[in-house]
């Protein structure tokens, strides 16, 4: 017997469900689920992806069985709505449409109204009693068809120019002209009439033959075309982005049509089931009388409120809302619908979670919401709370912590459009994807504002800050992408008027030329004039409440990288458990402090060096007694100077040009020898490679003085603030650690120093001394090094670059993101870790430094510490707590709790 | 019972043997083992190293029991010798010497004559009735003890100026002056009287109490004078310098005196069993007339051959050559003797390996030569072969491969002395061993000449280049000093003239100042004005013989790195089974390709590029031509270009300034315009840390032509050559791999090259494609890249420095030497492989490679595959072969044949 290629759904059942998105794609396994719950889902069948992943492993070839299948279906499917394809009195008409196991919005394409052709045309008519609606369905079928199935992809060889939608809509465009319309609907039956038989004619000069009006093979043709449309440039590159494989396929969806605009008590809409902006509870979306669905997705018609259905067919209103609950219930999740009415009846033509397209603040309030309205799980403790920490994932606890605009900003807005997506930006204004990727990833901050978006633009959204347009609403496409990769967008924003030619916008007399800058408040809707003051964003109180519970379940422990005081206590506001690294060079690096380092590095005595040393002491020991003080008692993990020195001086090259310039225009002048001789200090201390040179711990056994006046001053520091009654954890951080040798070397030196302090001061600290694991020899020796350590710290930054050999600074634009396009590497490793090369050193080091010292307190500092699936990673190897920066630590709290829930 | 501390030898048996060096130290070890096979040794007893231990570890105290025990042996050496300390008729005379049990030549401490004083002075000439020779043996007593026991080192507390040998040698001077004697033996009883009598009122004003005249207490002050000496600079210098630890202590050998200097028949000499410097089968050394033995080791008298004895005392010549036999069969090995001859009668007083001290020429040819005389085995093809390789060491083959002096140079020798370590050298005549030390430092290339060399001159041998000294023959310090160092050595050049305070030394009329440019033949004993041309070292017969040896015993293979055919055909002449490492790029460095490098580099279309890359492919093909004809069918690997791009083009720095000059100098110039596109060019292309940058396959994957070229060219020139009817194995080495991906995407590109040449030229050919590994992340992931590679090859130099995360280039000067020096490495990782780190994943990568790959080739390329210690390392883990450079494949051969015998 053939396999299975063909599902059915219709008649009060389906041969699939909600469980089958793999085979039967997002779409086709909901439309199967809703028909199984007993919604009104117009009948159909799926043609599942295994039948697509055949034809291209085939050579664009069926399988065999599928037609058998297909027609079988066909027949079935005529039989329960009771019509025929092609039929001249009551004709059957379907849509073909895409539906990709996972979704993949406006990537691929869709046919309506399939089935008509000049017989079933009179059917159409017959049954509707409605020729303007006969030919105007028969005009948009054949643009459609001859747009998605026949005029093939741009740039491929079997592109056939003049079959696209423009060409059709021109024809449209003359007959309006020459009727005197104003609108679409002023164009009657006859106009449209002309339109079909004009549109007809330019299709057969074209194409070379006349329009395909068998029906059968339109519905082949269009089921190809899905096919292809998989493959197409933009499903691709969409693919690539969000790293989805190419080899999933996508299925076919043949439903019978339904139409929205067969009249006032027609209508067609896409709603929320909750708000996907705020998350607050309720519908939220949009409706358009009398008109069909891809009016409202595709933004041409402006869309009222959903609400303002309840006014013009309350009875339909109310059903609508009676079953967005039942599928809230049935999915426990948001949901993202699209419907129709026909004539009153409400149709369900889709659903899928609407959490991809929702902000990170609507996600975490619906699943707080949900699992304290018990929707998620009967026993809301023991099993609601943890359904909603894996409700949410941790980049929408980063998108709702992005900046937004200060309400403390007395900025007029210029104009409103909608909230849809939130967050602020700034950024100067450019006009097309193209400019917006290339400035954006120049490193400019752009602002892309069009009129609206189509799936053409997505690349221009991974360059922008945020995004701004002229038309749609909260769910058109800008909001939707936008949304679900987290950047601010105002959408319909219909008070500006865009010249696209020119360049620019207008609101009133307001010119908004391109580059001029402009802030824009996704949470808001506002658009401002320049550049606006921002506020690091808030912790809303489901968030606090979400994190609660993450806490509750996570078993790692999520400190924080911090340098200053005020970072500490944002830290800690945060959640932060602890200081995982504080790094005191960037003390040295302040306005006031550097000319004072530059003497003790350019020092020529032991004198002059402890002269700017005893003055830099005091500085150090205030930046400590802060942090101690914003800690409370919690550990601080204090890193000892690890940059090279010649970081400190002056840049080399330009003092080179500066003494070269001298040398001409000045010879001989005091100006000059100074000059000289701060190059020729530069120029000694230069390094081929300084990742690889005199830095970390490698300075403090060439030149001690430093790191002894950096511990005198933490404990200095600790000292006195311990006196102050705050108790104090101190935990010193040798970093670039090779050979265990070196950590003896310098934990003997700046113990004593640490004693010496402590008997001066009279009090005694809890302190702890340890080292970065951040160089491959360390975690091969780690063994060793354990039994001088009392904590490692994996240095994951700099492990990374070691282990692969590769320089960050150089590597990313030259070529790590090449490497990450070829799928060399399936992700940069300096963002997500790479857990088969530095995870396995990782690996190796915990066990074996576990094994010779039991104590021993093992975390992770490197920018990963704030990386979901490197933060899963350490769980699982059995790290004691990851630190991340504060922002960060929100994430890293539910990131830990996933890891705990998913590796029980 | 108190622990035995002193071993009695003499009366022809002794407690003692020469398996007990680590107690007994080198010489009492051997003084014990001569006394028991019979020879003629004068009676004494060895002070354990346990006891000088103990007197270390308890504050320079005796452990309890040693001062019955010395009295006890003292006593017992009375008996056997009939004579008594300080006996006013028949008195004993002892030296005192020190004894470690690792030769430290020079370094520490001995008295000779000890147990004279006024009345055992009357004894002596009672015994001796030579009154001359008695007060010539108390002054020099007095003299010695004062400098070596009482003086006390310079620099510490203890030291007491004026009572040094200088001060006494100036006593005698002056009453020489008075006498008007010319030589010392012109002063007769009465002088040398009034010499004893001044000197030992020099002492007492010096020291403020009488010269001790206790010879018990002599005795026990001479002994913690050697105890002492264990911890002087020198001997510490020594340790540290040859890594000999600082906790073996010295033994303290007290020993009957015997005279050399008792008249015609008497004598002393120093001998090697066969020739040290060319390993002939001769007894070679050095005898003195009438002299004691201090004489002929310090120099102070010229010695005359040791085979004119055969004239002056024929017997005792032949007892001589007796002795050195039965010694050479003893102790398998050659001898370095020192001798007495007392009224006639032979005394040995010290044997030893004379192996430390020959040159590697002598080593390898006596090793060869003892083996087939069977004096190391009996059976000579089971054991003595094996026996013979493990009496060589790798340096002493390094040593023998130094440059020397072609023979066809027609320079004229300025003058010849003895040729005391052979090899060539050249550089700036220097005068003492500071100058030597520092400017050696500084990367120069010195000579150090001085009248003769003591051990306060050693850390100058370090920094020469050579030595060249006025006084001392073969077995004088310089010569037995650089001979140990394997430096090119002419010593006793009696024909310059050397005037320390002018700097400069004269030959005739020829002056030869301080920075003057020498070259001296240690081979030949011969010294040149100026540089003259050297060349490569030849195999010797014996050497050819050994390694022949070597081969069989070996299972490791060994490689040469060679990126020109005439370093091929040294290889292979060196016996290297096949060429590990060709580096493509140094063909791209040469003068006439740099150009069209640039050219390809700075190519602004395609077609610039591929025009200069068709102009590189012919110069390539020739390159590849060259090495496969000679290597004769033996395998190639060739490694595809790895530096970055940046280093074939001109210096930053230089263009940044030429530009800036330009700039004021010459504005709106062409020249100007070509320097800044220049500048910009290389500014481009400049990265952070280069080591860890663009370069390697990520070249090959961002920059595809480049290898592309190089593949086509090894493949067009392995066709030709195979059609010449010679075999070709090329191997195709891919560097810098981190991740299996880069290797799969540049083999899959490359073989597709490679197999198109073949069919173009019709040819099959027998290739390999494989990888370095030689970053962290290749050995972690071996399993995986095994799976696509056919072999790999450890660049363990990159390996190092990624491991370590340290670059070479920086690390070496700022801090690394340092780490050695302050004992936190316990040695350089880019000389000797760092076994514990580096070699974990080098273990790690050839278990998990051979796993997924059981036919993987596995070698090392770096710069340890000719490091013997390394090369032991590469044995047990079951490398394939070790690659290094030509001139140390015999050495390598060598150490691969001990790896084998020493981990059977």
């Amino acid at each position: 017997m053939a396999k299975k290629y063909v599902y059915f759904f219709g008649g009060g059942k389906a041969e699939g469900n909600a469980g089958m998105r793999s085979l039967l794609g997002g779409k086709g396994a909901n439309l199967a689920e809703m028909t199984n719950i007993g919604l009104p889902v117009p009948p159909g069948y799926t043609i599942s992806t295994e039948a697509c992943k055949f034809y291209y492993e085939h050579g664009e070839t069926y399988p065999p069985g599928l037609e058998e299948q297909i027609e079988e279906n066909l027949t079935k499917l005529e039989t329960v709505v009771g019509k025929k394809l092609g039929d001249i009195e009551n004709p059957l008409l379907v849509s073909v449409r895409s539906g990709a196991p996972i979704s993949m919005p406006g990537m691929m394409d869709t046919v309506l109204n399939l089935g008509l052709n000049d017989q079933s045309l009179q059917g159409l008519i017959y049954q509707t009693g409605d020729e303007r609606f006969a030919y105007d369905s028969y005009r948009r079928f054949i643009m459609m068809f001859s747009d998605v199935v026949l005029s093939g992809e741009k740039n491929s060889p079997d592109y056939r120019p003049g079959l696209e939608r423009l060409a059709f809509e021109k024809i449209f465009d003359e007959v309006k002209k020459k009727m005197g319309a104003k609108e679409d609907t002023d164009v009657d039956a006859n106009g449209l009439k002309e339109v079909v038989e004009r549109s007809k004619e330019h299709f057969e000069k074209q194409y070379g033959k006349p329009f395909p009006s068998d029906p059968r093979e339109q519905l082949r043709l269009a089921t190809n075309a899905v096919f292809k449309s998989w493959n197409n440039k933009r499903a691709c590159d969409f693919r690539r982005i969000k790293n989805i494989p190419d080899d999933l396929g996508t299925a076919v969806n043949v439903q019978t049509m339904v139409f929205g605009n067969m009249g006032e008590n027609s209508g067609t809409g896409v709603a929320f089931t909750r708000d996907p902006s705020t998350g607050q509870k309720k519908v939220y979306g949009n409706f358009l009388a009398n008109a069909q669905g891809e009016d409202v997705v595709a933004g041409i018609r402006q869309a009222v409120p959903i609400d303002q259905m309840q006014e013009v067919m309350p009875g339909v209103y109310q059903q609508l809302l009676d079953v967005c609950h039942l599928l809230e219930k049935h999915y426990k999740d948001i949901q993202d619908i699209e419907f129709t009415i026909e004539k009153g009846k409400l149709y369900m033509l889709q659903c899928r979670s609407g959490k991809p397209t929702a902000t990170g603040q609507a996600v975490v309030k619906i699943a707080v919401d949900m699992a304290l309205e018990g929707l998620l799980d009967e026993n809301i403790e023991e099993k609601g709370k943890k359904k909603a920490l894996l409700m949410v994932e941790p980049q929408h606890i980063d998108h709702m912590l992005h900046r937004q605009i200060d309400p403390r900003a007395e900025a007029e807005p210029i104009a409103k459009g909608v909230n849809a997506s939130s967050g602020a930006a700034t950024g100067a204004v450019v006009f097309s994807a193209d400019d917006a990727e290339r400035r954006g990833k120049a490193g400019e901050k752009v602002i892309l504002v069009r009129p609206e978006t189509t799936p053409d633009d997505v690349h221009g959204f991974y360059g922008a800050q945020g995004i701004l347009t002229q038309i749609g609403g909260a769910t058109s496409h800008a909001a939707l992408v936008a949304r679900g990769m987290g950047k601010p967008c105002v959408a319909g924003c219909d008070q500006i008027s865009i010249d696209l030619e020119a360049k620019q916008f207008t609101i009133g007399d307001i010119i908004v030329k391109e580059g001029d800058i402009i802030s824009i408040d996704g949470t808001t809707g506002r658009v401002f004039l320049g550049e606006i003051p921002t506020i690091e964003a808030q912790m809303t109180p489901e968030l606090q409440t979400l994190l609660s519970w993450a806490d509750q379940v996570k078993r790692l422990g999520v400190w924080a990288n911090a340098d200053y005081p005020h970072d500490a206590t944002r830290a800690r506001e945060f959640g932060a458990q602890g200081i995982g690294l504080c790094r005191t060079e960037h003390m040295f690096m302040e306005t006031d402090r550097l000319p004072i380092v530059q003497e003790m590095i350019l020092a020529k005595t032991e004198q002059q060096r402890h002269s700017a040393l005893d003055r830099l002491l005091p500085l150090q020991r205030e930046d400590f007694k802060g942090i101690f003080r914003a800690m409370k008692g919690l550990p601080v993990i204090i890193r000892l100077i690890d940059p090279p020195l010649h970081e400190f001086l002056p840049d080399h090259d330009q003092l080179l040009v500066e003494a070269t310039e001298l040398r001409i225009k000045s010879p001989g002048t005091t100006q000059l020898a100074e000059k000289e001789k701060m190059l020729q200090a530069v120029e000694s201390m230069r390094e081929q490679n300084p990742m690889l040179g005199l830095r970390g711990c490698r300075l403090g056994l060439v030149m001690p003085e430093i790191i002894e006046m950096q511990v005198r001053a933490i404990f200095e520091a600790a000292c006195e603030v311990k006196t102050e009654g705050v108790d104090v954890h101190p935990e010193i951080m040798i970093p670039l650690v090779g050979h265990v040798n070196e950590l003896k070397a310098v934990r003997q030196q700046l113990e004593g120093v640490a004693k010496k302090v402590m008997e001066e001061q009279g009090v005694d600290i809890d302190y702890k001394f340890g080292t970065m694991i951040e160089i491959p020899r360390a975690a091969l020796t780690a063994g060793e090094i354990a039994k001088t350590a009392d904590f490692f710290s994996f240095g994951t930054n700099d492990l990374t670059q070691t282990t692969f050999g590769i320089s960050r600074d150089d590597a990313e634009a030259k070529f790590l993101m090449k490497y990450v396009e070829k799928g060399i590497l399936p992700a940069n490793p300096f963002q997500t870790l790479d857990q088969t090369g530095v995870g396995v050193l990782i690996r190796m080091a915990v066990e074996a430094g576990r094994q010779s010292n039991p104590n021993l307190e093992v975390g992770i500092c490197g920018e990963h510490g704030g990386d979901p699936a490197s933060i899963e990673f350490c769980h699982r190897v059995g790290l004691n707590y990851v630190s991340c920066s504060p922002y960060r630590v929100p994430i890293a709290r539910l990131a830990a709790a996933h890891a705990a829930l998913k590796n029980h």
